[in-house]
């Protein structure tokens, strides 16, 4: 068996009960919800109305209707983005953003939109401070990664979301390596918006994910088609959630992030938590001794999700990686993880990191196996030479 | 056990094949495919190319690259309208789209878009000269739905794309009620862009499908983000299929859309046609049989897809759904599926229909249980009132 320390691409392995409830809505519920009144498309649509719930109740969402199923955080935040921004706009974000953040906002500055990036530091932290001040120009949006997915860097946007809602600036957070990782609260953290992928912390399946959109908030949607009801109009209904949600959604995918989500619930984000630090600081311990190996990320653990960034001196991430996978049959990612800015944030560009995420079913023992093989890795490839 | 009557909406059941290949997929794959040249996430990848593999073979496609996947079919259509049109652009298509085509389009008009709709006739079919007198106008793009989701009416596409291959105007059809229908080869149609949900009579589950893009086109992508490789680039890839896939797919959903192909594929579309083609001509042998009732759609079974719509003289379509569902646990769909234009074209706007739609797995007796309890509903409506 493999050691899996990929968890920020994808959670693996899930709950059992995901897998089973993805199963019995395939076999069961069948058919497709909100298409026909009959009882079958009712169970199905009940069953996508009770997933909606759970996540409602799991982020402090007070009306369900709110949320929007998308296959992934990525849609979710083109979403977000296409939907509101308009030539004109002023956006606010920083150097510490996902592609799934800056490429969008590449292709709408093209259309006139203004795109403003706060520098992060070199342990991946934006200055709040930095974020206020960037604001002062009158700014539409704000958009910023709770935590990074390079570093693990977790965000203080506590003292960034409240601030904008006080001064009507909406603020986009995207969640996709915190959501099922740590408390969120839309309105305890100002989120008008919230992006957040069903297959990462959250333990769900992949090809699934939402965005919440704050009510009054109304956004243009991305994908225009058939929702089931409002059959006769010209356009995309007004209300939420059909109006973003065209075509037929991932249904099994949404029984399975449901099962997920009452799996957070009834474990509890804090003994996740209290599990994941302590490969956290187990794994951090163990690299500190290790004098080739940097650590390109926060010093602090407690502001430190589940992501751990390592170069070794002289040796190629890539080859890291190639090593870590065929010697020792451990998952890890290598590279730029898809956010380059990040990167160049952390000093770590263009070669990149390998990239350590252990997950809620990580157990020491591997975070162990992972210490006990960087600790030999140099002196093999230098011996063996390079892949 | 219900009778499920609802195959145009989703297909019910799936093939076990299908089941089985998710929930391997989601235990022993787990992994995200792109992200990670890690063993476990090549052999993500590899499923994933192994599911466009079989779909490439499946519809005729040369180089498997050009399936992008999506959600759906209504995502497919977007990305290939959005991706394409620009202001100044002309477009011919039919009164008989689906609200997935129809809605795109009236926002690509205020766009400054040129939409032309082909009047269909009372039986659906849209005139292929029609369709040719009105490309007189230098037009860009003809998109027709191949089988209409009211009415079962297969247009003679045939006698559509090629032509319009030969003259340069760019052709997407839309294959909702066709893939795994009827036989469907890209070039042959001249099919430019193929826009297939995975989870009608392809088999799949929800929350799959795929756009087809002939090479050398290229569109401006729907949603933009991260694809695992190229992380470095400001913009999306150029190439395909990672420039239309931007953030995690829908794995195991792709892992039970190759399934579900492979066993089309083995079970042969013929066999299916056959049986299909027995259950129409049983049911509309039966509804011949009824005065009060009437078929809206082609007289021709040879041009007849699995949807097929009927009222009842005197009853609103949504009593005799209710009554099916309540009476008789009979799963059929009623009013205007999200096609309004073909229901003004058919005649049967703004009550609708009951549309009845078998599947493979549908059997003659079920087919016979609907004609009894459409034979006696009326009489039945009569005497104990209304829903």
């Amino acid at each position: 068996m493999s050691i899996y320390l990929d968890n920020a691409a994808t959670s693996h392995p899930k709950p059992e009960a995901v897998y089973r409830a993805m199963d019995q809505a395939l076999r069961q519920v069948g058919a497709n919800p909100g298409r026909g009144g009959h009882a079958m498309g009712l169970e199905a649509g009940r069953l996508v109305f009770e997933a909606r719930e759970s996540l409602a109740d799991f982020f402090g969402i007070a009306d369900s209707s709110r949320i929007a199923f998308t296959t992934n955080a990525t849609e979710a935040i083109n979403l977000a983005l296409f939907g509101l921004l308009q030539a004109g706009d002023r956006v606010v974000t920083s150097t510490m953003e996902h592609n799934a953040v800056m490429r969008p906002l590449r292709v709408l500055r093209e259309r006139g939109v203004e795109v403003v990036q706060v520098q992060g530091d070199r342990q991946g932290f934006v200055d709040p401070q930095a974020v206020r001040d960037a604001c002062r120009v009158p700014t539409r949006l704000v958009v910023l990664s709770h935590c990074s997915n390079v570093s693990g860097t977790l965000q203080p946007v506590e003292e960034i979301g409240p601030w904008c809602r006080e001064r009507g600036i909406l603020f986009l957070l995207d969640a996709a390596q915190s959501a099922g990782a740590f408390p969120i609260h839309v309105d305890q953290l100002g989120a008008d918006l919230l992006a957040v992928p069903g297959h990462k912390s959250l333990m769900g399946p992949q090809g699934t994910g939402f965005l919440y959109v704050r009510s009054g908030l109304h956004l243009n949607p991305l994908i225009h088609g058939g929702t089931g009801g409002h059959s006769n109009a010209d356009g995309m209904p007004e209300e939420m959630p059909e109006r973003y949600e065209a075509g037929t959604r991932n249904t099994p995918g949404i029984a399975g992030l449901k099962a997920a989500v009452d799996f957070l619930r009834e474990t509890g984000l804090e003994r996740i938590r209290t599990h994941e630090k302590a490969l956290l600081q187990r794994l951090l311990d163990g690299l500190g001794r290790m004098p080739q190996i940097r650590v390109h990320g926060p010093s602090d653990l407690d502001r430190h999700g589940g992501a751990c960034s390592i170069t070794l001196d002289g040796i190629d991430p890539a080859q890291v990686g190639f090593w870590l996978d065929h010697a020792y049959d451990i998952v890890c990612r290598v590279g730029l993880h898809c956010a380059p800015d990040a990167h160049r944030t952390l000093g770590t560009h263009p070669r990149g990191t390998v990239r350590v995420s252990p997950g809620y079913f990580t157990t020491a023992e591997e975070i162990d196996a992972l210490l006990a093989a960087l600790a030999e890795l140099p002196g093999r490839i230098a011996a063996e030479g390079g892949a």
